[in-house]
């Protein structure tokens, strides 16, 4: 069965090259001259159309458990928007709970996934439960192709780890050469803070962002990047949002340290003043690290250029308007947090192109490239060459759409980004060489999607 | 009652000049040209010689209870040695215990130190139990002269503060204009470093300067400045050791924040090494923040210069060898921090002056005028002026001194400095207006100092 | 002969004490405790003033060659100006023309002041023809009591030095311990832009802050520095306007090196915004390095603060509008270079009290005490101390003045800060012990001013 | 025509895949799955060999003319060593003289080349004659393939441009959007030092070492990177050497500055020591900028992973240390500059990747693909892909060889690396399709190399 995908633009981190793609079964056959081959079984026209390895969404929350909710899309929910939007891998997390084993965990996570993802899968473990039994598992979740862990410097008494916890992780980390993932907010300060706020009668959404400030963003991230140091663990800093944290990161990096970070579009194009809309309106952009002043958003986006943010990923965990970030109603503290956004990261960081923000290499090197390197998948994922799986999508730069909640695939009531005008478009979707998005619709299927088992970080020196 | 010290040449932080003092009662009436006056009651010549204001310790230990034992040297050997080594004032810690209040605390370091002191005396209160009734005390404190509050990022269990706690006790200082002084190590991480070390067996002293890198000092360090900033705080870190501390200071001074920092000379002079001496004798070089690698003296030395280290005091908090650091033996967790200091304070920072580390002012204004000014005694103490206490020191730039356990005043069994051989020595000590120390031998007596109520910090931006 | 100043706050860095001053002759005999001395040939009462030492004035430029013209102040206008103004000591620059020595240039500018000055003063050297006559002449300079020697990095063709003669006059500076003083622009690149500038027509004023951006002035700066940390020079960098150049010179005081840095209240003050006034106005603004953003204000003000700007001088280099300015109409370039100041630097900075931005003491510091110091003046000159020389200022900080060309003292047809509305005023100025100014105007001469004959730098590490 | 590469892995900057290249003709048709071509009219077995881009040397100087004499290798035997090496390209430097224009220097240059070269080549202008008509040519070189520009901050009256020729011509290149390249050594201030030396008698090759430190190094590349700042222009730093000078382009790359690097290997590999070489021999190894202390060799290594150093290239630039470095016998500054090494770059960076400092990726990235895309080859050049010129190297990684002057290609009578045993040899070398380089030899011919006129820089912002 073979596919071939003639007269487009192959792009890679270094650029476009003019070639054909074919296509063998699941996997990249061969990328040629232009015409070299003429048939195929199937024959898609890319003419004037780019042709990119397909997105990595390297931090997704389905079906999250949050506060007595769940986030609202399911894994074939939040799939099969993630496909819409041209991504063909998603890692989510799955999430110890205190008391808990991780290999319970994932045993759990599975069941959820398994079967019910329209397009490839890997997952995170979230670590909430520092101790003995815990830090042994950690090496059989890397042997099951779970080879990273998240930690929370912030929300104590849920997922909160003490620096001596993280320690401990970060020492495991190091005999085992996975990655700590890191939520860098001085939770225990914020939450001071947020006492404060409250017993004040300062109940509004926009508190959440007064309440967390960008400075204990920055405090948590050096304060990350020094525990790594001492116990010589890789680093990744999850949704970096701050200056000051991105100062951090770089200051690092410079210094040859192993330290990654990932931004989200809501930073680079949200802001506080969302936060701030009247009429509960704000509780809509309600996530942790909060949106910033507009100010940041030029550093992030110099942060993405300079590669001192390495990744963008969309942090998806969305909450219902209705019933849900309701909950939150003159008490800011009790809105789940969460933006949706799955679907549309390929097309807003496209918008970064159209803008000269960012090259077209850097795009596809920061949604796709990146991301299947960071966390064990390249070169399966994350490139078109001989061997990767056809994770292909053809986007049609030329193209304009307009985002909404009443068009978009996700299963939430509101856009973050309603009304947004953006210039290009996905046109056709292969995952795994199967065409799952086409100009005549979905034709995927939720138990297409299968689990990856990711190997370690392909990055660290 | 009139003193005149004749022929000398008085020193103040910009350098020397001719003069001689008049002393009326207990204060000084003034400074004149050489001559100007001839006779008093008492006359002291002072020619060769140097006359400075009196020393100005501002961390010490007396009698503190510690892991059920005290420091050896109660208020009233110690500041009889204090006094020997030219050091006329020290402002003493009151350790509120967990569940009492300030009030209590500080009446009850009154009573150990009211009609016991050689010398002038004052209180900095460590807050270790931060809720709403504490924060209201720190108010009255302040009415009360005590005008600072440590508190502890290192010691769980102990003395520890949260990131929490410290930032509703700095909202406080904010609001009071009073001080936070910061023992700034992290304590959690480093619990988890001991906890490491110990269970590998490892229990010789030297494992409690390896399980406190100087990183987790820098690291905590620049954790109080953004927690200072966020609030507004004035902040000063306590016994500064490590290099990466000092560069988060000095980056915080260069912003123009109002940061402040104090090294030891136990950090200036004594190394890991020391801490590696075989047969257990390292542990009579156990205090936290620990001994580091000689590397980072001539850094500390640097940023004496710069002022980025603005005040030298002691951290004395004398153990004796014997029964005291003996309970650590195969445990170094368990042996007493603390060096003994307090009456070499003076002759260890002139040999710096001997040794070209720093001018002369810089000594004076390390060791008397900064702190006076730091902690509110000035214009009253730290300067030789009209008006302020006569606490004058006669100082023989010339002579010649070894340090020992045989020949020092303090009440402990051991020197850290056994043996160390100085140009420079304390001649003749005035404490408001009296001889106390003399060629002739100490002359003071413990009913002598009296309480300091201090005002606010002079230094503030 | 004896003066009494009575009841009166006496000023020095540390802050204020409630003291008497006595002076004999022309110098301070005794400070004493008010009223321990009660009569005097001459008594002054200073209740409710303070009394600090004359001001220093390092930077001043009286009757200087300039693109064939002369600064409009002689030695004698401008330094009765200055008494005006509470200050009462100069330090002023003789001007080595290329081809000249320097002995015969520090002749000719002997002869200029001679007899004719208001106050003392000293001079610093121009070195603008480096060869290895005028190398071995630094040293007898030094001799002559010229310790300190300017270089330009600007102004090629004229007063400008490459980057290896400066190397060849640093190495001088460092075997003798003498100051390298330095204009630190790049000239080189300056001149380009403005010669582009007047090609492109553009011969506004404001063209002169254009084309000198103050990024080459950090440029030159950090340059500076390097050259000096290669050659093992000191190293003062004058009129420092730039954010930038701040920076350079925090970054190296924190490493430890001898550099220094002054500011001039016209940076403080003045910005851009003046030099862009119409109608040629903006020509009255014309001084190098330029007037500046407003935002720089910001960070010099920190920068004293900081003590990263030690010290403030004026740059008093007067050319009157009329004649003078004008002969740059419709070409910025040749606009004389140079703003007057040097009789109102006490009371702007004063005002930076009355304003919070720096502390009483600071004031002092960086008006007197700090440059006496920092070249070799003190403690003859910059504190009220036995011995040193009377020259003591009675100030008014209640009463209030507004200033204005109409009333000043300075010989120009305008002032640059006119109708500024200040709080503070002299009231008493005295110069070596006689009263020169007073409540009843100005009773010096002339004549009174003395050749001051400097030491060294007493700053240097 | 077609030739089949089989059985390799197949290299770029993402790391390696195993894969067959098709070669048409000149270029290369596909990439495929292994075994999907069979037979073509060549087949190269690649089994356990990498499979790269032909290295790109971006710095080269053949047959230059300088201090009376020309380096010692004409294109003709400088290319074929580059074939050797597994260079396939180079990028040579046209020299303006003083006084002769642009197209005449290139005219100059195209007819040494022409016809003579093994592989491909382009050029970049040497600018030493900065006026209107040179900045007017820059254009035209643009237009011919000519798209950068070398300056030199350094040898005083050879090449040197002042500050005011520089902003000139970087004005010129940000309106052309070409690159300026720059040799920052501070010539002016280290001219002096030379002179100094020489004028001591220290004649030693040593010195020419010792005359000219690292931080002069680091001075000129940071007033580089301004007034590339002040003037917009992309800038590219030359034979970076020095950790000052990695410094300033680090922080510059943070704050998104078009600013880029190339270190070389006798940075990475060589130091002073070499130059301290009894009997002379330490003139084989003088070069600008100086082989520098050992300590600075782990910052390049550092910056080469964290892509502050974007390019190794070698400043190929050959003199026969008989007749030729012996012109400098007794007066180091005779010596001519420069060190053989077009033949080793390869090699001596993959012994990089065996002793673990950079990655396979970042080997083919630093030395290929960068080098590309820098200079306006790609995707002709710098990578494997349908479309580009088939310049293949099959390396075994697994081959040793110890490099001498006795086996090396370079026309010069010294090896700079004599002796040195490294792992990883070149196998077979293609240049457009032809193999040049095989286990029998060399097959290609001088006639061969094509000159290749470059684009844009397709990095920058």
């Amino acid at each position: 069965m073979r596919t071939l995908i003639k007269g487009g633009t192959v792009l890679s981190p270094a650029g476009g090259v003019a070639a054909d793609v074919l296509v063998e079964d699941e996997r990249v056959a061969a990328v040629t001259a232009p015409g070299l081959f003429d048939t195929a079984d199937t024959v898609l026209d890319a003419t004037g159309k780019y042709v990119l390895p397909g997105g990595i969404d390297a931090h997704t929350h389905m079906e999250m458990p949050f506060g007595g909710t769940f986030s609202s899309d399911t894994f074939a929910t939040g799939t099969t928007a993630a496909a819409w939007g041209g991504t063909t891998t998603i890692i989510d997390f799955a999430v110890q709970a205190k008391g808990t084993s991780l290999a319970s965990t994932l045993d759990k996570w599975h069941e959820k996934a398994d079967g019910n993802c329209a397009v490839d899968y890997g997952f995170h473990m979230i670590v909430s439960d520092v101790n003995d039994s815990t830090l042994k598992e950690m090496e059989s979740c890397v042997d099951a192709g779970v080879s990273s862990f998240k930690m929370f410097m912030a929300y104590p008494g849920v997922f909160y780890s003490t620096d001596g916890e993280i320690l401990r992780a970060m020492r495991k980390a190091t005999e085992t050469g996975s990655m700590i993932m890191m939520h860098a907010e001085n939770g225990i300060a914020i939450d001071q803070l947020v006492a404060q706020a409250l017993a004040e009668g300062k109940g509004d959404p926009v508190q959440h962002g007064l309440t967390r400030p960008s400075a204990l963003e920055g405090e948590a991230t050096s304060r990350a990047i020094t525990l790594a140091r001492v116990t010589g663990s890789p680093l990744y800093i999850v949704h970096l949002s701050a200056a000051e944290a991105l100062s951090a990161v770089a200051a690092a990096r410079d210094a040859g340290q192993n330290v990654f970070a990932e931004t989200c579009p809501q930073y680079l194009y949200l802001s506080i003043e969302d936060l701030a809309r009247p009429d509960f309106e704000g509780a809509k952009y309600v996530a942790s690290p909060p949106l910033r002043e507009k100010k940041h958003q030029a550093d992030l986006w110099r942060g993405l250029r300079t590669n001192d943010l390495s990744v963008v990923s969309t942090d998806h965990c969305p909450f219902c308007f209705k019933d849900q970030k309701e909950l939150g109603r003159g008490d800011f503290s009790k809105i789940p947090n969460g933006i949706p956004g799955v679907e549309h990261r390929m097309d807003l960081l496209h918008q970064g192109v159209v803008a000269g923000e960012i090259s077209l290499g850097r795009w596809v090197e920061a949604c796709s490239t990146t991301p299947a390197r960071m966390f064990g998948l390249y070169p399966r994922k994350g490139v078109i060459a001989p061997g990767a799986d056809a994770d292909i999508v053809i986007y049609d730069p030329a193209a304009t759409q307009t985002l909404s909640a009443e068009t978009h695939h996700m299963a939430v009531d509101y856009s973050a980004y309603e009304g947004f005008e953006l210039t290009g478009k996905v046109e056709t979707v292969l995952s795994r060489g199967k065409v799952v998005v086409s100009p005549s619709g979905f034709s995927g299927g939720t138990g297409h999607g299968r689990f990856l088992s990711r190997d370690l970080c392909q990055y660290l020196n």
